[in-house]
């Protein structure tokens, strides 16, 4: 898997940030949300496919997926049970994954906080998983309504998390920087006194969603 | 618009007590909270009625408001799309306003906790706002089913908002803080080794609803 | 009441963990939470039946609970006003009380949370309580679909809340300690390289919901 263009920059790029520059929707529902405050990600999918409840395909994405690999875990949603816990948060990290993002249910969450290591997912229960099948690694997946391909790029902070198609991430990770620095610009002058006002046509260029 | 008799008060007021002096219901229902854990907020409310996800309304509501103001933004309940960021929320403090009530979403949540601006709203979303309209300033909103008018006084804290209406702000003060301090008092107390019950027909005033 | 087996243990035995050595079901819905990030609680049930926002039980339950004690509080899931603030998590932590669990409001989660008294409950709401019985205690009570009889062992921490029967307590204790020391184990191996694949065995052990 090469370097992502969105992870190379030294900037942190949002979700809010790449959902301007995007002319498509990029947004999973808000029901994926970080399990700890702060908690944030960015990297290429490595996706897995499970039944609600069954971790064996996520312990075989971890002993496979590449470095700097986020996890993108379809659990159809989460039953009632967990597919990923501290253990598991525990060896992705130490493979190098930089963050998990799931379509189900977690637990563990009080020690997966303390290690800070990054998982977005719909909620958490003590309920052990039941592992039955072997998963499948490496296909297209969904996140509530949204489809995520394995390689596609992940981000994930405060407001969610947001998919960029590989053919696009250049242009994405473009755009969205000259945003962030615009931004940047604009609120540094809010600071020396400046009004909202004073910045009406780049802000009506900013909100029509992206740059042109 | 003149001085909150409720901000005034050296002591905090938080909306229980204020929920406990008041005579009719003055909790915004229980969607609306805080957005980052710890916000709080107090002042005269500055209304903004806006379609869901059209934020200009907001815009103009942060040129025209006085300091000290709370803006109380009617957006519909959300639909999917935010009305406010972190780049309007360094405008709003940058402008003295007090902190912003919104039925609707934000975006920026990272942002807007580090800033420490005390934000309450209906949830959260990367998806961009898409301005169509002026908004409506300074007429009376909803906010869920609870109306709020131009001036009334809001108070928002980890439990949620509340809405002082302008008649009734001065006697609402002053019961609420009567009733904190006898709060204080007990709490003081329990700390000594006395028990609920050395307490009970002052209790049972308490929890009458308001302080007779 | 008699010292918790569970409370004893030296070492943290989470929700989690006793989740994985128990043959029933023990988890309470995930309706009820932690009212403040990172609290967690382990004792004895001592048992409250009252109506929605009819908090006089909890006050009788307060003065007669023996230290170390859970006030495990079925109000019927809440309704609209809560039945346990900020002075109420004072006089319980004043007499010894562990922690409480309600199935139903809590109000001042801010004071709580400052106090860093261990509450669960379904959520928060400003609007004051509403006495109008004595409530029921020591009696079996619902929370969720969960039955908790006085008596019986409660854990909760950031997953959520489970409940351990009497009879059982001494197997679950001993079975989630030594599940728990694998882990501790398993954790120790994988951050010196080791990889998920080589506790295969054992880990599909512990992944059968009990240790055998």
């Amino acid at each position: 898997m090469t370097q992502s263009p969105i992870v190379q920059s030294d900037t942190w790029i949002g979700t809010a940030d790449l959902s301007d520059v995007s002319e498509e929707d990029i947004e999973m529902d808000s029901g994926v949300q970080a399990v700890w405050e702060g908690a944030r990600l960015a990297g290429q999918a490595y996706t897995v496919r499970i039944p609600p409840g069954d971790h064996r395909g996520v312990f075989r994405a971890i002993a496979t997926a590449g470095p700097g690999s986020i996890l993108v875990v379809d659990a159809g949603g989460g039953a009632d049970r967990c597919v990923f816990g501290g253990v598991t948060a525990v060896a992705a990290k130490e493979r190098g994954i930089a963050g998990v993002v799931i379509d189900g249910l977690i637990r563990d969450r009080d020690a997966i906080r303390e290690l800070r290591f990054p998982v977005f997912a719909r909620g958490w229960t003590p309920r052990a998983p039941r592992p039955r099948t072997d998963g499948r690694l490496r296909e297209t997946v969904l996140v509530g309504q949204l489809q995520v391909n394995h390689g596609d790029y992940i981000v994930g902070d405060g407001d969610g998390v947001v998919r960029i198609r590989q053919e696009v991430a250049g242009t994405a990770l473009e755009l969205a920087l000259a945003l962030v620095h615009q931004e940047h610009d604009i609120v540094a002058r809010l600071k020396l006194g400046q009004q909202l006002s004073d910045f009406a046509e780049q802000l009506k260029r900013l909100n029509k969603g992206q740059l042109q």
